[in-house]
């Protein structure tokens, strides 16, 4: 211990400042991991640019590598890393070596295990302080350390490594920040407890690269020419996509875990996707501006479904698992080591323009890259080669963000020439020297403006930098993080007992992995070849759906998306059917929960459906105004109406709110909804009733007991629910009962108990509702879920 | 004439078969203009390959060459016409000599001049029918004359050479068919005075092309294919292209009347383009059902603009029709001899998918096609060779109906390899033979499936026998040549002032006439280079707008299209302004035909206007149901409501249609809006009002001298109109006083007296009310054409 403590009072004679120079302030730099494999290969090199190029700046440093290990073993193994430490090639060799010294000087081991050390290292920084005369700006502390020890260093840094009053604190984080939304939300709770938010510095390197980093300046710099055309007017598609050659192995107890969406789609992916597609700020350097627009494009995406993925997994994945886990040889994971996501934005400027994400290891090549596509929005005229020549409107207009590796091997931004010149900062970047032959994306490179940066960087390095000057817009906040969890989640969920497509690896892939867009979702391009099936593999018989009988009425039942996706289809047939038929298809739709997925399906998968012939009318309406979140209505439009072409005259809400009043009998509401039902519905009788089932075996608004709507003549009625809003306005049974067809849709494990009930009682409305469903002369389908057939 | 009715009788004997065989009937072929440049070149190898091929038909045939000149020179110069006919290569010589012989013996010709000439032939004809004992199955007449000479033609036909009752008569027209919808509508109802539908067979020889005519029996076999991709979702476009390397040179005089669009655009391109996008037929060979869905197309597709087309014209066309018109050094055609035109439909199919419809003179490559490119839906995971190679998904996928020339230079059907394998029919399509080098459409033609004819036919043999085979499927009826003519009018119209760009012709075309779509319009993609500027071909000034005053308020005034699009951009502006300071846009519209313009070109033009967050109000209602084509708010609804994505919520109809009456006072339809626009509207003051005025100075539905809504409150009224429907419902002058922006919109000739009063009168609502106009704190602007304002 002594020895450190000599060191460094020897040593700062030379190293310091002067207390006038260093009138800036003196920053202590904690690296806890300072041993660690990331620390190694990255974070020492990149503390010790950040010496090199502010050593000047006024501040003056200290350098604390801190570990588990005890003091002279930590302190040997660190000063081997230290020693190592290159000089960059833009630097001049000799200031560098002496910079080098005054860097080895100024570094010192901590054991850091007890609260004590803590305690200890904290009084040897207010020591050095004064004795040296120098104000503190401020302390980093860089967690290069595994996730579960988090809690317990922050805890102590919190209580005991505070600096003074009037200096800051910054925590650096690394990944994984959890490995889904509720995890996420319990580890930033947990660091809520000890950091301020603004203490707290997420790192995902990727914000570090060069081409990453440069995609919200370029965007800003070249407003004039993306202005016009940074919209689903011109953009075909938008693709960010990291390829890799390595595989897992070594890593598969990580890996084993996270798989590739948590590893890369939901942090490094998700940003650069999200500096393409947000809103761009005034200005692209304020981070509460950024993060704000970043915010509100997450709010805009679609969510994400199984469809939305294609998964793959290496075919050695297994076996490295089963060695380096010890699983039995059995085994079989259905962890993903590829996925490709289709993401769609729900916002103005993006609507149907494909989001593709794409990673995988064991691939054919190693190159990052995210690239917009043009649509292609040319006819030329003259034929043959001129139309290949120069900078024809009939080529392939894209924009690159190149992150590095692939044929390039470096960071780079390219722009197709047929679409502009783009402005670029002289003092970062230059335009890249022509290498004649070389083809990127099916095109020569000749046929783009291709920069590089001037000097290139190395991801950490920059981030240091940024942390240093405190420039929080590059890390990751606690909202974007739980934002981006709050995305992906789902998906994890929907896809984790579902069985990867194996690949070979390499190029031997071939056309394995390619996939495409199909109704919505994606699909690998490729029928599943059965010779690459691993034994295991199989895949799980019970997602299809199963057809039966329930209360002497044929029922469909499967899991719950599948049996949307089936309820969605036979809709669209009934409503074909109908148009064919008549012209029309006066449809009767419930409010509630169940239905959301079947009204999501319906707008995203299902462009046949003749919505300018239909009329939409509704089973039945709390009495709250048509705009109030609880209104079925109000359901309806956000996930129907708001997305399909139904004509404004073919919509028929409830009129729950006359006169300012809401479902007051003299308003006459439900007469008025009778009569405008027999004005348009032909005897009455609605082509397709879309009914739940609530767990008192209710349906539509009506109630067990009601006084009014389970007999009598097929009309409205308004009716009391037991549960706020107590006021309904419904459709009675026996209207309900002259329809053509009538599904009911039942789902989730809350639903079992009555419906194994249902399926032994007889035809009851008064005590159960639903039991009185019975079209008269028309077909009653009910579609169950597994979870609520099967509990 | 003796000669001629003794060759007959003599030659009779060995080409008619028995009474027995000749079962079927007798058929008289009466080609008028026999020794025209058409016939020359096509009809008589037409009529003499039918003779070949219905020689053993059952039916005989004779062959009646008609034209002005008299009996002799003109049957010299029809029979050296007749004795080049050539044999086909796929018929035996022997068999072909002896048909070619017989079919001379049955061929006359007749001169047709008068009334009299007429009776003489059909009295010829009667004669020999009764001689030979023949039943008369038809008569065809086929009008190979120029268009000013039909009537005439048609009436001679009508009254003297009907055939008689039982046997059918076909008249066949060729194009022009008039020059624009009057002309046609005109041409069309004079031959509907001598001839049934039902007996016209209107030549579009693209008809008989054998890769058009395939189009529609393609699409239905091979339905599995196209069923899931032939719609918006997978197609990227479809353009239907006619390249010519000619020019109009020889032909001026009938080219400088109609100009590229007339000659080919409104029929051979359309109707190829009818084929593609029509929904298909049942049954594609059924006439009626083809036709029904033709119109049914017509139907959807959006009205033209001005800036749908980008037109040009070669630059020795000026100097070639000077020569031959005999115009004056100085003379300045407008006349294009190139177009691009885009086409948009409004089908739920075809949506926002863009038709490029191009044809041109004095180009660099004579070929005819129709393609459609499909959407790239896939991504490609390996990268390199492999991408390119194989049926790769990551390929360009289209389907090409080649008519002929090109490179191929033979009809053929071509389907990208990566689509699917097309079934074609074997008897007439065969797989066409590998040509190692060759490119089509940027890609080797090992790409694709390649089929050709298995017999190449001239479109004019084909045409014949299906004219003979009464197949009208393959000709234009009345009701599809109309609907043609009222899609293109409005464009020939709107385009008649507009000098072309000037080309070079042939290879030095280079990019000059490459184009692009931009806004929902095409435009070419390189600026008018000045060289190349005629010195008379100006661009006049006057359709830029024009900026002043008008009633102490801001005018802005230009040609109606451009006043349209600067005031639909100023609403864009108005709204996005007042959403960024509000969250919200509360425009109030008027109804009636003026701005119905505006509303499209919102719809089409106006991506970003922000509808989300726009409420929509009516200014005045007329009192009919909403559903009523009276209704201003179901005019709303079509051009504008239905194609954007307002919420349900933000559209206030008035309500003058309540309890099923009609503005009756005691249902206080107008007290609910004036509550509704309180509620919701801030201050009531409105964002934006939309005015017009009608010729007797009333604005909104506030009349001259009406008792209420002129003065007082800021309110909602029920005024009378002096014209039906007399019931109104309006806001009231004070209410629209109140808004932020009233913009006054006032269109056409017919408004110019009452424009020029306003610009002399002061404030006198109750003698006009539109001079009530006077926002209190807000702005007023006028929208008037340069047809208001200068008459």
């Amino acid at each position: 211990k002594m020895l450190g403590r000599v060191l460094c009072t020897v040593l700062f004679v030379g190293a310091f400042p002067s207390p006038a120079e260093a009138s800036q302030g003196h920053i202590s730099v904690v690296l806890l991991g300072a041993t660690g494999d990331l620390a190694k290969k990255y974070l020492w090199q990149g503390l010790f640019q950040l010496y090199m190029d502010q050593v000047s700046s006024g501040h003056s440093f200290t350098f604390h590598g801190a570990a588990l290990a005890a003091l002279e073993p930590g302190q040997r193994l660190m000063f081997e890393v230290l020693k190592k430490l290159s000089c960059p090639a833009d630097e001049a060799p000799n200031r560098c070596a002496v910079l080098k010294d005054q860097f080895l000087k100024l570094s010192q081991y901590h054991q850091l295990k007890t609260a004590e050390n803590y305690t200890a290292l904290s009084r040897e920084i207010e020591t050095l302080l004064r004795q040296e005369g120098l104000k503190e700006a401020g302390r980093i502390f860089y967690f290069s350390v595994p996730p579960f020890a988090y809690t317990e260093i922050a805890r102590h840094i919190n209580s005991s490594c505070r600096p003074r009053a009037g200096a800051w604190l910054r925590v650096v984080l690394e990944k994984p920040f959890g490995h889904d939304l509720q995890s996420a939300q319990q580890l930033a709770a947990e660091l809520a407890g000890f950091f301020r938010e603004e203490e707290m510095y997420r790192v995902d390197h990727y914000l570090g690269k060069q081409a990453v980093a440069h995609i919200l300046p370029f965007r800003d710099q070249n407003r004039q020419f993306l202005d016009p055309i940074w919209n689903r007017h011109h953009v075909e598609r938008v693709e960010v996509v990291l390829k890799e050659t390595v595989d897992a192995k070594g890593r598969t107890s990580f890996y084993e875990q996270y798989g590739v969406i948590r590893d890369v789609l939901q942090n490094h992916l998700t940003e650069a996707l999200m500096f393409l597609i947000m809103e761009l700020p005034t200005n692209v350097s304020s981070a509460p501006e950024v993060v704000q627009h970043k915010l509100q494009a997450f709010q805009s995406l679609w969510g994400l479904e199984r469809s939305s993925a294609v998964l793959g997994q290496y075919q050695a994945y297994d076996s490295q698992v089963q060695e380096e886990l010890q699983e039995a040889r059995g085994y079989v994971s259905t962890t993903p080591t590829f996925a490709g996501v289709l993401i769609h934005s729900n916002s103005l400027r993006w609507e149907r323009v494909p989001f593709l994400l794409t990673s995988g290891k064991a691939l054919d090549e190693r190159v990052g890259y995210a690239r917009v596509l043009f649509k292609n929005r040319a006819y030329c005229t003259q034929s043959g080669t001129l139309r290949d020549a120069g900078h024809s409107q009939c080529k392939p207009k894209q924009i690159i963000f190149h992150f590095g590796h692939g044929v390039l091997n470096t960071p780079a931004v390219l722009v197709s020439r047929n679409l502009f010149q783009p402005a670029m900062p002289k003092e970062s970047w230059k335009e890249a020297e022509a290498r004649s032959g070389l083809h990127v994306f099916g095109q020569p490179l000749s046929d783009f403006y291709t920069y590089s940066p001037v000097k290139e960087r190395d991801a950490y390095s920059v981030l240091i930098s940024h942390i240093y000057h405190g420039r929080k817009d590059f890390f990751i906040t606690t909202e974007n993080l739980l934002a981006s969890w709050a995305f992906w989640t789902p998906l994890l969920d929907s896809t984790s007992r579902q069985p990867p497509r194996l690949y070979p690896g390499g190029v031997e892939n071939q056309h394995l992995l390619d996939f495409e867009m199909v109704s919505g979702g994606l699909a690998f391009t490729l029928a599943e070849p059965a010779e690459l099936l691993s034994p295991g593999g199989q895949v799980p018989s019970d997602f299809r759906a199963i057809q039966s009988k329930f209360r002497q009425s044929p029922l469909v039942s499967a899991w719950a998306e599948e049996l949307i996706a089936r309820l969605a289809s036979d809709m669209e047939e009934a409503a074909l059917r109908s148009v064919a038929r008549s012209g029309q298809f006066h449809l009767a739709l419930s409010g509630g929960s169940s239905p959301v997925g079947l009204f999501q399906r319906l707008a995203r998968h299902h462009y046949g459906f003749p919505w300018q012939h239909t009329h939409v009318w509704l089973v039945d309406e709390r009495c709250v105004p048509l705009t109030d979140g609880e209104s079925n209505f109000q359901g309806l439009h956000r996930h129907l109406l708001q997305r399909v072409r139904v004509p404004y005259f073919n919509i028929h809400p409830m009129p729950v709110h006359l006169g300012r009043r809401l479902c007051v009998e003299e308003d006459r509401g439900a007469q008025l909804y009778a009569e405008d039902i027999a004005a348009l519905v032909a005897n009455a009788s609605f082509d397709l009733v879309l009914l739940g089932v609530g767990t008192d075996g209710h349906t539509a608004s009506l109630f067990p007991r009601s006084e009014s709507g389970l007999e009598g003549a097929p009309t409205v009625v308004l009716t009391e629910s037991p549960v706020k809003p107590h006021q309904r306005m419904s459709l009675s049974l026996p209207l309900i009962n002259r329809a053509r067809q009538v599904f009911v849709l039942v789902l989730g494990k809350g639903k079992h108990d009555i419906t194994t009930l249902l399926s032994r009682v007889g035809h009851e409305p008064k005590k159960w509702p639903i039991s009185g469903v019975s079209p008269s002369s028309g077909q009653l389908v009910w579609y169950v879920d597994y979870e609520a057939l099967l509990g």
